[in-house]
Formats: C-alpha cells, sequence, structure tokens
C-alpha cells in the first residue's frame, strides 16, 4: 500500500469561503519562444475577507490590468492592506509601487513605508494575519507562500514559484536556487494543502488516494499526463 | 610591505564623466529604530550619456519622489532605457511599474514587457551595455551590481547591497545569504572600482595605499573609523 498523490487541474480560479475568498486575477504562464526568448508572467492572487491581501503583482506591464482587476471588484489600491511578494522577481513585485500604504512582505521582509519590522520568516516562523492568512516560508531562498484555510475548497497554497504548474515535475529544478530545500518544502506543500495556486500555471488540486501497489512499478498518474497535454492551451486562453 | 585599502566618503554624489555621469539621486541609509523596527531604503542612483539607466527604485513609498527627480532633470520615465535591480529586496524595487517599456534587470533576469531574454548573469557573465555600463553579477544570490567607467571619478560601481555602507565592515555578513561568495566580489570591487556607491549609505572612495609593515599588528585605517563617526549624520541630512 502506498499513498499515491494526484494534481488535477481545478475547473476555476475562484475559491469562495465563509471568512476568506481566493480569486486569481492573472494565471501566470511560461512560454518559450522559438527566438530562445520566452514570454512569462507570475501568477497575481486576491484574498478578500476580514482583510485584503494581494498575492504578487505582476510585471511592471500589469499595471493596468492590475488596477483595471481592482476595480471591478470595487477596490482601489489603497484598498489592500497587505501585499505579499512571493519572492523577488520581476514577474511577481513589478508593482509595488501602487501600494505605498500597505504592510508589504516581499521575501522575509515585512515593511510599511521605510519601517521594516522584526519578523521569523527567515528563521522558518509564519507571519500570521490571522488564523486564516499565513504566509509561510522555507521554499528557494527568501521566498515565502500564502495559506488560506476554510474556502469550499479546503485549504489554498499562494504558492508562488514552490511550484511552477501543475506538471512541473522535471522542470522546476532548473529554476531552483537550492532543489533539496524546495524539494522539503514541495511535499509540506502537498502534504497540507487542498488547492496549490502555482506561479505560472492554473490552480490544481491535489488528491490523496491510498493505492495497493503490486510491484516496483507505479503507474503514472493519468491525471498529470492530462495537465501536461492541457496546460499551455488553458493557459494561453488567460493571457491578456 | 603590504597595501592597506583606506575608504574615504565622497563629499558628493554626483560623479559627471564624458560618455557617461553618475548621479545619486537617493542615499539609501538603514537605521535602527528605539522599537527594534529599522527605517530602509535603498540607494537610487541615475546614469546618463548614450544611454539612461536607473539602478534600483527605492521603495514603493518612493514613487512621488523618483518622478519629481527625474523631472528635475528634464526627464520622463520613458526616458529611462534599462532599469536595474540589484536585487529583489522591497527597499529596491518598489517602483518598477513606473517603467513599463524599460529593459528590466532584475537580479539574473533580463526582460522587456514579458519576454525574457536569455544571458549569462546566472554563470557569472556580465551584460554589457556597452564598453562603460556593465551590470556585473557575483554577490549575494541573484545580485548584479553596475560598472559605470570613465568617469572623473574613474570607475564607479553601483553596488547595491554588495556593500552596505562604507563602514560596514562587521556587519554586512548579517545580511549576507553566502558571506564567503559575497566577500570574494567585495574584494573584486575593492580592486576594481575607484568609487563604490553602496545600497545603504554615501558613496565612498577607495584608496590603496602601499604601507611598510613594522609587524603584525596593523594600524586600522582611521579614514574608516572617521567614517563610522560621521555617516549616520550625513545619511539623516539625506532623509527626505
Amino acid at each position: 500500500m502506498e499513498i499515491s498523490i494526484d494534481l488535477l487541474l481545478c475547473d476555476a480560479v475562484d475559491f469562495p469561503g465563509e471568512t476568506y475568498s481566493v480569486s486569481v486575477l492573472k494565471v501566470g504562464y511560461c512560454l518559450p519562444q522559438t527566438d530562445g526568448t520566452f514570454r512569462a508572467d507570475g501568477t497575481v492572487t486576491l484574498i478578500t475577507g476580514p482583510r485584503t491581501v494581494l498575492v504578487d503583482t505582476g510585471g511592471a506591464w500589469d499595471r493596468d490590468f492590475l488596477l483595471a482587476s481592482l476595480r471591478e471588484r470595487g477596490l482601489e489600491p489603497a484598498d489592500v492592506e497587505l501585499v505579499v511578494g512571493t519572492h523577488g522577481h520581476s514577474d511577481h513585485i513589478g508593482n509595488l509601487g501602487l501600494f505605498p500604504t500597505a504592510v508589504t512582505i516581499v521575501g522575509h521582509d515585512v515593511s510599511r513605508g521605510d519601517t521594516y519590522r522584526p519578523n521569523g520568516l527567515a528563521g522558518g516562523h509564519a507571519y500570521v494575519v490571522d488564523e486564516h492568512v499565513i504566509p509561510s516560508p522555507g521554499h528557494t531562498g527568501q521566498d515565502v507562500s500564502v495559506q488560506v484555510r476554510g474556502t469550499s475548497a479546503g485549504t489554498v497554497l499562494v504558492a508562488g514559484d514552490l511550484f511552477e504548474c501543475c506538471s512541473d515535475e522535471g522542470s522546476w529544478q532548473h529554476l531552483s536556487m537550492n532543489t533539496a530545500v524546495q524539494e522539503v518544502s514541495r511535499q509540506e506543500a502537498l502534504r497540507t494543502a487542498d488547492v496549490i495556486i502555482p506561479g505560472h500555471g492554473l490552480p490544481f488540486r491535489i488528491s490523496s488516494l491510498e493505492r495497493r501497489q503490486g510491484g516496483t512499478d507505479v503507474m503514472p498518474s493519468p491525471l498529470v499526463d492530462w495537465c501536461e497535454n492541457q496546460e499551455p492551451s488553458l493557459i494561453q486562453d488567460y493571457l491578456t
């Protein structure tokens, strides 16, 4: 007997909850181009409830998109109380300047204006907003993710580039500063979250199944195969 | 006989040059407060010449300051062709969103809009703008600095947090992700630059002097002592 983890792309980008709701404003992508460049943007996620939290702000080119997305939801930038940059790459922290008065977490730094607060992120401790929203460390260097408990889909982890996308096995390692540390964090995420919102792909659901193992070979998950086949086109639909 | 390196605070923040000139728009600072927080901002530097280059954009709260500083020099954000974030900390990359059309380097990523270009920064290779302006890797993880050759003060290195300030010996290590790598990069900077613009303090000049050594004890540089005594008050003068 072994535990088999299947990953299933979600058919929605909104995860309502009684206390906090999670909405993906933009699905991140990473698309190699024929000229050797690649087009990429980071997933942008809004968490609404007792506090309004934005996780990642996309690239600098997303400014107008971000303003419009907030306004569609009746929000101005000043309504965002906490901005989290999961890590300091340009496709995730391009629009911090829209939120000069918000509490800002980028990696392990917590600040409001030019005042930086001591915190335990670098030491492995979470920065608790409340019991439902918990920026947590442990990824590729100074990264954080945000765990939102109690949504209709269970616990949602807004994971930044801890996961590139649903089907990143074999590719995330090339982008990792420390594969051993990141692997531990990924396993913890798969163990504790029901839905993961990755940095460059659609949200996916984690399904843990007990599976009787007849031999040393384990059948690969057909759902992972399905992800690999479906995701690029699905992501394309989300390109602005 | 040994080489003694003395560090002397510059009495100017502008370094004119025939091809490129370097101007510190804002001197970064890092000031511990009595309540355990600290006030901090990253140095913002403008390089003008055949191309207009901005190195670091300060924190999100610097938006209006940055716009005003550029306008004082007859520049609009769209005139900035290259924006370099020396590293992805929130006090250095807070205003990338002002420059959505510029070529942008943050750490080891080179992009324009959402198109990311292959480059050799992660492999230790410079990204050459021209012979005078060279973003170069090698610091605390994915950091870059920008070397400007041929100013009236010689070679100026806009170093980000490779150096916190002139007198950071004994303190930079606490902020370093890899002190061994950073120490090598610092020594290389001290060997090749005439002036260093640090991430959180005034520019300083490097003076290499041959000094006859009488014993195993080397006298500490009185100039470094002077830096340590003078810098906080000087930085305070630059606080906006």
